[in-house]
């Protein structure tokens, strides 16, 4: 078995800057070597605490699509939810469910309706686990990739982070910043354009945040996707690593399929990924539906809000839907 | 196609009582006659600024199982979710995923993982959605059973209530209080019970309120499961429903199968599912794992936290799987 | 709950036509009032010797194309086929298989693969059952439509025929016979096309056969699906279900996705089904791979085979996939 | 990555039987370096003729259990299979299907049902594909057993056979030649087992048969299985990989989960699939229903017959469902 792909430093154009960021900017060994959280670590008690301070209207927004087959996974590398009935109202209504199934015996007018979830953990709105990436080898604080297998994940599966993601979440929206709808696919999100918007929102952004970046392509393509999933995308650029370490961000979230900008800025596919979460143990939201938070917070002008969004604790998974809420 | 089965008018022992806690307690047309958020109504702004005011020691307690193959689903109804991947870290290190899928290129370093969950939504820790049970024709607000099809629930499916569920929840401790490790099965909890947890751990219940009950049963059964999931249990009397009226509770939980005593009181199949969530609009949590939030309850003393418990929205569902958080 | 969508007799297009077909045609009643074989009633072991006679070369021709995610089901009505591994060769050889699983001990150099199947039991080559189509409440031989519930059909499922489907198989090219690569979508063969490409192939169609009629389409569409599912396709006219009949013919298959010419000929949806699946009791065969088995039959001038082509029994099932085999 | 796993010479209790069969039996190279079909290569169009020129009778015989949630798979290493119903009778009846879905207009009568299967491919009866099965790095053939990823194998996938396993089939039935209703859990059946059930039963096994072996453990087991996925089980001794090779057999088919005698006989896993289905390219199937064809088989003294048992081709599967049918 060759390591060649793995290992492979032949150049590429922009290898140089990928390495820069991460000798730089890792947080390998960190907080410890067998450490599974990353850049949550940032968030202690007194990050939940002062989240939960943030709750002043009593207004909860979720930031998740349905999941269903109308979700954006039209033809490509994933399919969309697929909910399977195993027990109905008309099966009901029919009588079929008379007597009761397991020795339950008679009805006596009592129903009900069941059913079975088929669908990929990244298909809608989601969080990538730690050990969803790769490079050179290894995930997250240089854990060995060959310990993810077809029986899932021993470590940086997205089951470590069930009682995290409760933080503070600071939106940015840079569409609106900037004055349009949806940023065009291809475009690059500085850091710039990080502090615009933050700026324009008054707002800052602190040590332990979630940063929920909103492009408006998730409001533009609703219903009919086309290329959402993996095509040309407005997304982060691999340039905002700085700025993430910088403010000692712990999870960044965005309304576009894979976060960092498509095409991609250099060679390496996916490269802030690669920095941001496989070095910095920084976990990536993708497809969060950022368009009636962005209406909340444009209307009273706050940006900041409590955020709760721990997934599904699936053992060993390299992702898992959320239902990502804001309360404000 | 006969009626009979769901008009089902003949005499059952224990008929009158579920007709009159009905009579007495139903909340159809209490909030509008499309309503379908039934209880959860009861939470406003109010309720869930409250809730994150609980939130001081900035503890989050995660009242989830793990998601995976060692549930509770042995060989009955539902079976354990399923986790498949569908790219690994061992074919990374082979090689396999070099060149990249979809017209990605060579990998450089790069890799990943990913996977698809296969699952019935009420397999693990779940809400009931108010479309989950049906009883003379009707679900919650009289709704047409028939409106719950192959295709999903065209009304009270789990996705109606993705930004709720959000409020204050109380630990009512019945195991801790009655001095035992686990109720034994076929204990009905009474209103009693309910009221001697809440003065041992001097708290009150509170309108738009979840009750979470603590039995024990999850505990002492994880990984030698047997027949947790449908076997005899411990849980709510059908007789507590007149007190969850008069508290204005807004969703009852507990850490077993089912939420009611089984066997059952009363001839009627599941009984307290009929008249608290059929007729009181009230969404039933099960197989919540309590263990974690009781251990930390009899630590701090402090038995109501912030409760951060919405649902995965899978649209038309009967129930869906929740990360459900306390928050302290 | 009203029964006028399936009692509807008011007017449309056509309607006098599917009347009198099923009035002249239908099988109900035929074979035995409990009956659920229909037509397959027609192969008795007479007809399964003679099949046996016709294998003279020796030659075995798959006419089922791969199940996979290249398959035809591209973002419509069903999914295609996803094989999701369990266990696979690269983590054999990381070592992740040993120990193995379940107490056997050490690996010394043993290890395996392993799969679980995802698909619509129609999402490739396959029958439909004589469950699979319902007209005005009914579904073969008057069983009610009412018996298939989410728990599966209790009459006429799939895994009836399981013992079937072993019998003379006769290909009609009729895109050859046309003087086309394939028929053009919308073009509906007649009795004279099916009489014509029987005579340009010197075969004759027999009492229990299955007639296997070839429009090209799916060699034209391979891996350009387009619309192939569901959209316009040539196929079966509705008036060739006295020419079957007349035959006597006991299973029809084609290598389109409806088997019947769309857009349907009348304002009744496949018409063919409701005439010659629901009330002649024959079975459908779609989304035959018939490139193959043309080359064979154009090569030796011989274009009937022994058919086998019984269905995998999942039970209750609406149809099934099958590998269908030609042997010559 | 450890290479010691997969090439573990270290010594164990029956190792040198293992070399010493493989030495000798062993069929790689014998047809192409590249070859994935094995053994099945003994089966020439001279075979499938005669395998023809056995069906007298016209009676067709399953030899395959129903799919379904009552199959032997409970709680074990495997789930059994699900079929999850998308459209349904009852919705159909409801008015559901009304107008029908894809703008395909009014029902005006019509309606249909459909479904979705989710199973292992070796929960029932099945194939092993050649690539199921690793032995010291390799699949059959000397195939690397890296080719096996969770895309599914690159070679010697199930789908190579599809045009394959149309056959002589020949049943020993070992259990009614040792006068038990079945074999004892444990049970190693031996040669001259063999032997002695094709000489009490007056048939001889030739080269390129699918030998099909009856225990009884199935019929003995059906609808109370235990451990009979996995557990103790009579079965094929390894030192019958000799007769299987001078015979020169071209498939093997028990009743058992596993073909093979359970505990295995010596230190290595399942050593009969490493010599016989690894070295010697057979194809092994497992939980094969015997019972009919083996009253058939007493009943006419008839213990031959055509088989038609080529399996789904799922592509790039480990083994596949199969309706297997003895044509007689």
């Amino acid at each position: 078995m060759s390591q060649t792909s793995v290992d492979a430093r032949i150049g590429y154009r922009g290898e140089e800057i990928v390495r820069d960021y991460i000798s730089r900017y890792s947080n390998w060994g960190r907080w410890s070597d067998d450490d599974q959280l990353g850049a949550l670590n940032l968030v202690g008690p007194e990050q939940v605490v002062a989240a939960a301070g943030l709750v002043r209207r009593g207004k909860v927004v979720s930031m998740t699509l349905p999941f269903d087959l109308r979700g954006p996974q039209v033809g490509g590398f994933r399919a969309n939810p697929l909910n399977l009935m195993t027990a109905t109202g008309t099966d009901y209504l029919s009588g079929a469910q008379d007597p009761l199934p397991g020795n339950w015996g008679p009805a006596r007018g009592f129903g009900y309706a069941d059913d079975v979830i088929v669908m990929p953990n990244q298909a809608g709105t989601q969080w990538d686990a730690l050990c969803h990436i790769f490079f050179e080898g290894k995930m997250f604080n240089g854990h060995d990739a060959g310990l993810v297998t077809a029986g899932g994940a021993a470590r940086c599966g997205v089951e470590v982070v069930r009682e995290r993601l409760v933080m503070r979440g600071v939106l940015l929206d840079v569409a609106r910043a900037r004055g349009v709808d949806a940023l065009e696919p291809g475009y690059a999100i500085t850091a710039a354009d990080l502090d615009a918007a933050a700026a324009a929102e008054k707002v800052e952004v602190r040590t332990g945040d979630c940063v929920v970046v909103r492009t408006g392509m998730l409001g533009q393509r609703r219903g009919k996707w086309g290329d959402y999933c993996g095509g040309p995308a407005p997304g982060m650029s691999l340039h905002t690593a700085p700025w993430l370490a910088e403010h000692q961000v712990a999870a960044v979230a965005t309304d576009t399929w894979g976060a960092e900008v498509r095409p991609n800025e250099i060679e390496l596919f996916q490269p802030f990924h690669v920095v941001v979460l496989v070095h910095m143990g920084v976990l990536v939201g993708e497809i969060w539906d950022l368009e009636a938070i962005a209406a909340d917070c444009a209307g009273d002008g706050v940006y900041e809000f409590m955020l709760s969004a721990a997934p599904l604790p699936i053992t060993g998974a390299a992702g898992a839907p959320v239902n990502a809420l804001a309360i404000k």
